[in-house]
């Protein structure tokens, strides 16, 4: 088979943090144990075949910068198949157990849905192999419902029903083809699902387009024996004006609201959470305390510009805070950390593929560490146990069981006057958390 | 009774479009019909107590600005008198219906909570006093529940108890003040509601203790037989980091979640809703779709500013964008038009004041009137029907009506191929509604 | 010749504001006095090539959804005339005096710099003939040194001193193609003149760099004879991480450094100005107070969105504040107002193109008429006279002639004591603007 | 002497990074050598007066929450005298060289100007005495131009020239009272230097003034022998719509347009640069290259909150990219890091005050400690002038000494063809840098 990443004579290897080989792991160890668990089994990396096989370096005010080996030559059904093997023979060398894709990234669109159809199963069938061959294996499939131009005014939210037909179809081939791969998750991405102006825009009755849509796939799941985990994305703007799927509270409303509710959690991104005005902590927190915290986008955005710049994440403090929200509900699986990033425009060589990788494998490998070491440590989470201790007794357990009303309250007040104001220890948390990167 | 705005010797009159007076309207005529109804039945104006006579001109690095009359000498509790002669002088030498008021604003806080009541009722006495000389009504009350230092980690989301009890003693205090004064609305504003680090926060906790609070409230007001409706106003930020109440959509869902749909609607502010990353209309028709939009606090934010600036809007088409989503409904009442802005720190006379709400009057009458005109003419919403007008047939209103499967979509479109793109004809309309300005 | 509108059968007529044909003008009135002279000769209206004609509604997230009937058949360069007699019938049916261009917009790039030189002379050759055949004319001509791959890195700014060569001998030939059709003024845009990170930069130099570059240009302009206006364009960011013509100020300081003021202008767009964290107004005002505002990019961006959106402006408002600034240094002349504007993704038609043309022509006509009975009125600018009047005599006056010094203003201090505080007046002057309109 | 801190027994001590002991130092050792210069001598930490004594935990929305020991009886005069004391005690007990203040801060404004002279005097030399005391000093004085209601519509740049008299006049005591005291250096902060709104703003001529006012100051410190280092800072926004000293660009741009680039450095603020759209590190940089960076305001902002959070900064990575800048220019002196930072609201304790410095001098010392293994690595700056290496030769030498014009360039192009592209690296180089942490 044909090399691709001939730059990479073997695996990347973990040397230790006083490694100078800029094409080792310094603090990703797959085997080495955390918490009792493996951290390739904590982290479930995944790579996301659209950013790293796909996209070409294109921004808005620019040509494509970026030459693939495996997209020089060929019809597009072998440059297709060129693809699948680099993109193996990248999942391999990096050391990664996972990997992400849309339709559209792996398998021609063809000229109609019958030959969509064909060349998706004929690329499905060679991931298999591929899967089989490596070990490596589909964290979640989805469906691209946003690029083709019949989806401008959105997929299932379109003023047109044949659009919504073509966008269930895509869904349909796409849950088939995430089953026949063994996927764990299956996502939901409305990148296309808002509006432009209110001006053209029924929002009411689209809202409820996009519930009929999910409600489709769910059944269809059941039909076909897909058990993987539905997930929703949420992301508030970009490339559309509005997105309905906002952020992680909007969507749990929309869910709840619509019975939606036990069929999805949701698949967190950073860069999405920033856009939306949140943390991406927050974003994971919200999500978590629902039980709906279901996968991660593991990425950042640069907090000065406005777009979805998805980069590598090389903050070790962004990845315990996301590590953290993560131990804490006991594990990612099934889902796991995609990366959801691209490289900059300007970093057009292969290398640069996999020190991109590497830098966030590391960043996330020190989060997992560290947050592992604050649980065990106990001193965070007793600090916030002991804050608010008053609620398990007294007054407070009252208030929780409705056993004070609005009245009995007021008589509290009045008997027992001003509370006693007490520090909320920030700075000195900060510092805490601080202290153990 | 002493006069507190003698510059303005008469009440301020419509005159018309062409009129050189600046303290006169030149849109807003009270008594003129717009779609069969008068102006001041639509648009249901209300002064916020806080901003007009309490604010004095502070802002985070400079003292205040302004002296107000009304302020200038007595005991607190005959200057807050005082300040209730002036505001109701101001209510009417400026025509408008109603007003709001936060406990705090009306009252003093007194040295202990006995004190505090007993300072409310007092006022409260004068004010139903007051009303029934002038006419003008209570549109909200509302109990301040941000700026007392007890509030400084949450009022009902507090990590102490004994806070949640002085937060519900006041709303306690602030339901009976309003069932007295007839107020037709009660508001949340959870200002406090919400985190400055996560690090030192159980958010799950709090927002459970966030959905007791609103249970007891719900429950006294049926116990004293209030029957005004509730509120929760969404605000993303400031002063806290994250807001519970983040927006519509997060508010609505929470409701939701905890069994409260039946008992709010929302109060939406303008430059709440662009500190949350969307338009004002985006949030007046999120919360109208959704049967809840009960009340507007009716402001501007500055796009480049990044906190509350609660300016007076002046914007005509602001205004009859939001015009456009009261009348499309069927109107606000109960609710109404509050002016939630405040004079510029710089605008420290009392003509101002005038100034400031005579603008805003007149731009949501220039609204109204446009609002109406494009409802009656019927191209915009036209449009919309026609737009959507495929999915109340056929292909369309099977999926709609359940009719249509994953497998029998993906038969509809192998048949029919790919659908006919069509113009959302966005700049079409934006001149259009541009045109009846 | 082949006609590319057919949809519009003959030139946009001014009917007046209570017209209700879409596709006429309500407001812009070509010959039309205001203060003495046309609206044509206020406003100098230019379309932009590349957005109007080349633009086919691609995303970041979506491939073009635009079809233009010039652009579907034939080699590149036959494709490239078509694209020409295409515009030019669309100016002459808009009725539209100027237009602008980049060197790629106008002419395939070709296999080298020969046949790009090529490429360019053969169309300039055709442009200036329907130039003739029409008396539309060239506002100002551009090279495009960001889309083309070699440029990621910077063109003049870029580490390789190759690319510096390739982007001045782009300039040298655009220059000389400015000169043959007449070009009024010359700009330059520097979208890839700044950094993704500085981890990997050398700001200082490639400041330096960038100098050089500006004054070759300056000197073959003097070469050749070209006695147009140079012009810089600010934007803060996109697609660069940080560009170094960030905002009005930060050219201004460069120039002035680097010793190019007077060879410069500078062409002040909406959308950069937001991006930047300004008002248009503001950049249009820094630039004017300096002698400096030569020309217009007439848009405007979506202030929750954080991208140069390039969205055709409908607010009278905001262009009543463009043109007070322009009213009051003269004119704009020999600069105009440029359309740097595109059809939203999901405007398809060929009759969008003309429906967001008419209503942002209209738009800058009400604002014209509406700054000039400002202007005419006197109020406005007679408030801001006043109200720095007491720096034309006394204590102001020796200030501002130096003959005040630290400690003669002390001494001033303490016999004069507290100053009187004025009312800025802002809601009433916020009023008044808007009662013109 | 009363203390007011005794919670605090005994000075601040490094324990090194593995301790848990939250009131030791884990990585700021002030005599330890990097570099061959001791941390103290490189970091030269101040504490604000403002935020650190006088500060007590309002917000826009909320009342002081903190109660501070030395603040709670006697006059105003000596409550400002007991501040003195307890300031000291903080300075000594955290181990920190140097302070800043504003005349506002340390002594009451009085009844007038005389006694506001006569009350800064008094303190002037109770400080003169408490420095001899201890060895600590002055890093900087200001004047506060902002606070006050007089400075309302600007200090210099007001349209009273009154106003402009008392903020000269308060200059000239702060520059007497920074020399008596041996500061260093003297800043300027023009918070309220800008405009609320262009209707009533003459834009060019309070620029003008602002000038007036810088060139008065100098005049004075050399009359009276101040040889210490003026600095601006700028910030773009807050208090004020729009700030005329914007960022480090505009303010060096305005420096050189009036002639006062001799005699400022500027003040750069971490949070200030964020709220301006750019990094710390650009604001850094800008001013660096150009030979300007003087002093420092150590903090951080919250990139999701619109508004000067002035927090603590505690990462590491912010901190290293910081000490990057300052080594390579040779050192922060006379200058340092002035920690214009305060406490969350909700932080109300004594100790929260030592938490807050300590950790943010061990980031900084982190910082240090990478930047200076970074520098002497070579790597990272060895990367960047192998990247530029092109232009000092051949080609690109020529181009700097002006030997290659437009002809030439293009010759050249014709004659060389296509560059080669080379990879930017930014992922490698970020992964590079965050191994030093």
């Amino acid at each position: 088979m044909r090399e691709y990443f001939p730059q990479i004579k073997q695996p990347v290897k973990f040397e230790g943090p006083e490694t100078k080989n800029p094409l080792a792991f310094r603090h990703y160890d797959a085997a080495a144990l955390v918490g009792g668990k493996s951290m390739a089994g904590h982290l479930r990396f995944a790579v996301a075949w659209w950013h790293s096989f796909v996209g070409e370096g294109r921004d808005p005010f620019g040509a494509p910068t970026m030459v693939h080996s495996w997209d020089t030559a060929g019809s597009e059904m072998e440059r297709a198949e060129n693809r699948v093997d680099a993109a193996f023979e990248f999942f391999t060398k990096l050391g990664v157990g996972f990997y992400c894709f849309h339709d559209a990234d792996v398998a021609p669109a063809g000229a109609d849905f019958s030959e969509y159809r064909t060349n998706l199963h004929r690329i499905v069938k060679l991931l298999k192999q591929r899967q089989a061959d490596t070990g490596v294996k589909l964290l979640w499939g989805t469906a691209n419902l946003f690029s083709h131009p019949r989806y401008a005014h959105g997929a299932a939210t379109n003023p047109d029903p044949a659009v919504f037909a073509w966008a269930a179809a895509q869904v349909k081939n796409c849950l088939e083809a995430t089953l026949e791969l063994g996927g764990e998750n299956y996502v939901f991405w409305g990148g296309r699902e808002g509006y432009e102006t209110l001006l053209n825009t029924d929002m009411k009755r689209e809202q409820e387009q996009f519930a009929r849509f999910l409600h489709l796939a769910v059944d269809y799941a059941k039909e076909i024996g897909f058990c993987g985990q539905f997930l929703i994305e949420p992301k508030p703007k970009e490339p559309t004006k509005h997105q309905y799927d906002f952020d992680a509270a909007t969507v749990l409303g929309f869910l709840e609201h619509h019975g939606l509710s036990d069929h999805f959690k949701l698949n967190i991104e950073a860069n999405h959470a920033t856009l939306a005005g949140h943390t991406f902590e927050h974003e994971l927190a919200t999500a978590s305390i629902h039980g709906k915290l279901g996968s991660i986008d593991a990425n950042v955005g640069d907090p000065l510009l406005g777009w979805d710049t998805d980069q590598f994440a090389t903050s070790a403090m962004l990845a315990t805070r996301c590590m953290l929200v993560v131990l804490r509900q006991g594990g990612i699986a099934p889902g796991g950390l995609n990366f959801d990033a691209k490289l900059r425009r300007g970093s057009i060589d292969a290398a640069d593929l996999f020190h991109a990788h590497i830098g966030s494998m590391d960043a996330f490998a020190r989060g997992l560490k560290a947050a592992q070491r604050i649980i065990d440590d106990g001193v965070l989470d007793g600090f916030i146990r002991e804050r608010y201790q008053d609620w398990s007794c007294g007054l407070g357990r009252e208030i929780v069981e409705g056993k004070q009303d609005s009245a009995s309250l007021e008589q509290w007040v009045v008997t027992h006057g001003e509370p006693v104001p007490r520090s909320g220890r920030q700075e000195m948390l900060e510092n805490l958390i601080a202290s153990y990167l």
